[in-house]
C-alpha cells in the first residue's frame, strides 16, 4: 500500500478500504505523507466523494490517532450536543442544563468562535473567573457532581482533525460532506460520550447555505455516529435570522439566563426545548416528543434548571454576582438603529448583523484576535413584527470608534414590507 | 486574484480566467504559491478537465515561464516532430534526414529515455562522440547548413513544465489530458517550430492505452498548437507491439542506419514514410499523401537522406567508423529466445518487452540510472509470422548476470496461435 495508489483510487472514484484510510491518516499524522500528497487527496475526496462506510472509518481513524476521554466512572446517561455554528447560538448554555436537570450528564467539548459565528468558549469566559481549561479528572467530578460541565478542545483529541483542517483552510477543500462530517464527528467520539445531538444549522448565517446541504451533512453525520454505536440524531434548524434576539457573548450570557428564567425569545426558547426533549428521548427517559417537551419545559418553569446553571458557572469558578453588576457592561458607544419607513418585517438576515458583530468587536476573524465581550447587537424586532417609521430595529454596543457604515448595514439587515408576512413552517426536522 | 478563489473555481467545474491560469503558474514558478496549493489544483484540473482555451491559455502560460527558442535566422519552413513515446520507437533518426533532404528545416529537441519508453537523446548519444549539448547559436547554425540538429531539453525553456510535472508525478495526477497536452506542447511551442507533427501512441506500449484515449490527447494537442499559430498535426499509431524489431539504443540506431539504406522493418519504414510525407505536406511542398509519399520513398531509395543523416552525426561530433566497428557492439550474453511450439504469430507485446529491456540494461527506472548502450533486444519474427518449434523468436543482449524468468518473459510476450493471422487494418489515423 502507499499514498499514490490510494490518491488514484479515490480520483477513479473507487471506494477506498478501511486499511487505506488508516494508512493515511496514521502516515499523514507521523509526517511520512507530505502535504501536496495529501492536499492532492483531499481534492480527490471532495470531488468523488466518501460512502457511509468511508466516511466512518475516516471517523474512526482520525479519533486513533490521538486520546480519547473515558467517561465510564460517570453513573448515568452520558450525552453530548453539537451546533454546527451560527449567529446568535448560545442553545448549549440552555440545553446543558436543562438536560442536566432531568439526571443526564452532559459532558461536552467545546469550541472557540471564528469568522461570523459565535463559540461557546467565549460565552463561557465572558462570565468573571470562569475556566474552561479543566483537568480530565475535574471535568469528570464536575460532571457526576454537577451534572454538566463544559470545557475547551484539548489538543490531545483528534490531532489529525487540527492538522487536516488547516491544509484543507489553504487548499480549497474545506466545502465536503464526509471531510466535514468526519472532523465533527471525531471530536464527539473522542469525547465519549453514548448519545449525541448535533444541531444543524441552515440558511445565510449558517456553514451549509441550503436545508437540502443541512439534511445531507446531517445524515453523513447521524450515519458515523451510529456507525461508531452512538444513538446519534440531528435537528435541523433556521439560520436565515439571528438565533434570539442577543449576538455577542455577555449580551448572549444575559439571554440565555433570561431563558431559563422562562423569559427568553421564543424563537430561542423553542429550540432550547425542542433540543432537550430529543436528548432525553435518546437517553430513554421519555417515548413521545410532546411528553417530553412538556417535561422539559418545566425544568425551565421551575427554575431547576437555572439552579443547575448557577452550579454549573460556579463549579467552573465563574462569579454571577460580577456578571451581574452593570459596570462590567459598559460599552462607550450605545446606538440605536432606527427604522426609516414603516412596514412589516419580512426578514433579518444572519449573516451581515453576525459580520457586523465581529467588526463591533464581539468575535475574531483570525485565531489571534481578541474579543470584546461587551460588543454585540441587541435586536428589537423579528421576521412578522410591523414597526413604524422611528422605531428601534437593533441597538449596537461597541468600544471602538464609530464607523458610518454600520449603521447601514445594521438598517439593511431587516428587510421591510408592505405586505402581510406568513411565517414559513417552522417545526424543525428531525435526522435519526 | 488568489489561489484559494481559483481552486475553487475549477472545483466546482467553472472555466479558468486567462489570467488565472497565467497568475497560478507565475506564482508557482515564483514559490510564492507552495506545492500543497498546486497540488490540491491539480487534481481539480485532473478529475474535472479544462476546455480547450483553457488548454491553450495554460500551455502558453508555461512558454512564457522560461526562454524561447527564436528560429527566425534559419531560412526556410522550420519543423518539428514529437512522439509520445513507445518500445524500438527510433523515428525521429530517420524522418529528421528524410525532411532535411527535401530542404525543410528540422529544429528538434528531444528527451531521455524513463521506464519502458526510449528517448532520442540516448540513442544519438551510443554513437562515440556525439554531443547533444549545443549551445543554441551552434544549434541555429547546425539547422542552416546540415538542415537537422537535435539537441537535450535546456533548463532555461519552459522552468514550469519541470516543477509541474516532478509535483505530478508524486501526486496521482499525471494522467490528466490537459495537463499532459500542455506539457508536451509547451516545449514544442518554446522550441520554435512553425509546424508540428505529433507521432501519438496508442496500446499496451504506449501512454495512452486505447486508440480513444490517443485520438482524445491529439485533439488536445492539435487545438493547442493551432490557438498558438502552429501548423499542427498528430498521427495516431499502434503500439500494440514493438515498432520494427530493434530494441536498445545501439540497437536501434543500426536499424535507423538499415531504414535509411531502404532495408528497414515494413512497420518502421512505412511509418517513417507517412510521417515526413506529412510534415512535407504541412510545409507546404505537396498537397496530395500519395504524392509525397512517392517523393519522400524516392529520398530513402536514393541514398539522399542515409547523406543528411551522416552529415547531421558527423556535426554534433559522432564517429559512425567507431560506431561501425563490431568490437564497440560486444555484449557478456547473446541469448535467442527459442519457440516451445509451432504456430502463427498473433502477437508480439510492447509493454513487457520495454521493461525486459530496461532489466537488460537498455533504460532507466530512475532518472539516475545508467544505461548499457548495447544492452536490448531483437525480434526475429512480427505478427503474422509462422514459426515452428525451435525457431527463434528474438534475442536478448546483456551484459548483466543473467536472470532465469528473463527467457520465460521474452517467451510470453509472443502469443502464438494455430489459428489464421489477419492483420488489422493498419492505415495511420490523422487528426488535424
Amino acid at each position: 500500500m502507499n499514498i499514490l495508489s490510494i490518491i488514484e483510487h479515490k480520483a477513479n472514484g473507487d471506494i477506498l478500504t478501511h486499511e487505506e484510510i488508516r494508512y493515511f491518516i496514521d502516515h499523514y499524522v507521523d509526517g511520512s505523507i507530505p502535504d501536496y500528497q495529501m492536499a492532492s487527496l483531499l481534492m480527490a475526496i471532495k470531488l468523488k466523494g466518501m460512502n457511509a462506510q468511508e466516511t466512518s472509518d475516516l471517523t474512526l481513524a482520525m479519533v486513533h490517532s490521538g486520546e480519547t476521554i473515558d467517561l465510564s466512572a460517570i453513573e448515568g446517561v452520558k450525552v453530548d450536543k453539537h451546533s454546527t455554528g451560527g449567529v446568535g447560538d448560545k442553545t448549549s448554555l440552555v440545553v446543558g442544563p436543562l438536560v442536566a436537570s432531568l439526571g443526564l450528564k452532559l459532558a461536552k467539548m467545546s469550541g472557540k468562535g471564528l469568522g461570523h459565528t459565535g463559540g461557546t468558549i467565549d460565552k463561557l469566559e465572558s462570565i468573571p473567573g470562569l475556566t474552561t481549561a479543566l483537568t480530565q479528572a475535574q471535568f469528570i467530578q464536575q460532571v457526576q457532581t454537577v451534572g454538566m460541565a463544559i470545557i475547551g478542545q484539548t489538543k490531545a483529541l483528534v490531532p489529525a482533525d487540527k492538522l487536516l483542517y488547516a491544509l484543507r483552510d489553504v487548499t480549497g477543500t474545506v466545502q465536503s460532506i464526509p471531510l466535514i462530517a468526519s472532523s465533527i464527528m471525531s471530536k464527539k467520539i473522542a469525547s465519549g460520550a453514548q448519545t449525541i445531538l448535533l444541531d444543524v444549522k441552515y440558511g445565510n448565517g449558517a456553514f451549509m447555505k441550503t436545508i437540502e446541504d443541512a439534511k445531507v451533512l446531517a445524515r453523513a453525520m447521524v450515519d458515523i455516529g451510529k456507525a461508531l454505536g452512538r444513538d446519534t440524531r440531528a435537528l435541523l434548524s433556521d439560520m436565515n435570522q439571528p438565533l434570539g434576539l442577543a449576538i455577542g457573548n455577555r449580551l448572549e450570557v444575559k439571554e440565555a439566563m433570561a431563558t431559563l428564567k422562562g423569559q427568553g425569545p421564543d424563537d430561542f426558547t423553542q429550540l432550547c426545548v425542542e433540543a432537550a426533549a430529543v436528548i432525553a428521548i435518546q437517553a430513554g427517559l421519555y417515548s413521545d416528543l410532546t411528553v417530553a417537551k412538556a417535561a422539559v419545559t418545566n425544568q425551565l418553569q421551575s427554575g431547576r434548571a437555572l439552579t443547575i446553571f448557577n452550579q454549573f458557572i460556579h463549579a467552573q469558578g465563574g462569579d454571577l454576582n460580577a456578571f451581574n453588576q452593570p459596570s462590567l457592561h459598559h460599552v462607550d458607544v450605545v446606538k440605536p438603529i432606527l427604522a426609516t419607513s414603516s412596514g412589516i418585517i419580512h426578514a433579518v438576515e444572519a449573516l451581515p448583523l453576525g459580520l457586523l458583530s465581529v467588526d463591533l468587536g464581539a468575535g475574531r476573524l483570525t485565531k489571534a484576535d481578541v474579543i470584546d465581550f461587551n460588543a454585540g447587537i441587541v435586536l428589537h424586532v423579528k421576521p412578522g413584527d410591523t414597526v413604524q417609521k422611528g422605531d428601534t430595529l437593533c441597538t449596537l454596543y461597541t468600544n471602538k470608534p464609530w464607523v458610518a457604515s454600520w449603521e447601514t448595514t445594521a438598517r439593511e439587515a431587516f428587510h421591510l414590507q408592505k405586505k402581510a408576512y406568513h411565517a414559513p413552517h417552522d417545526a424543525f426536522i428531525m435526522i435519526e
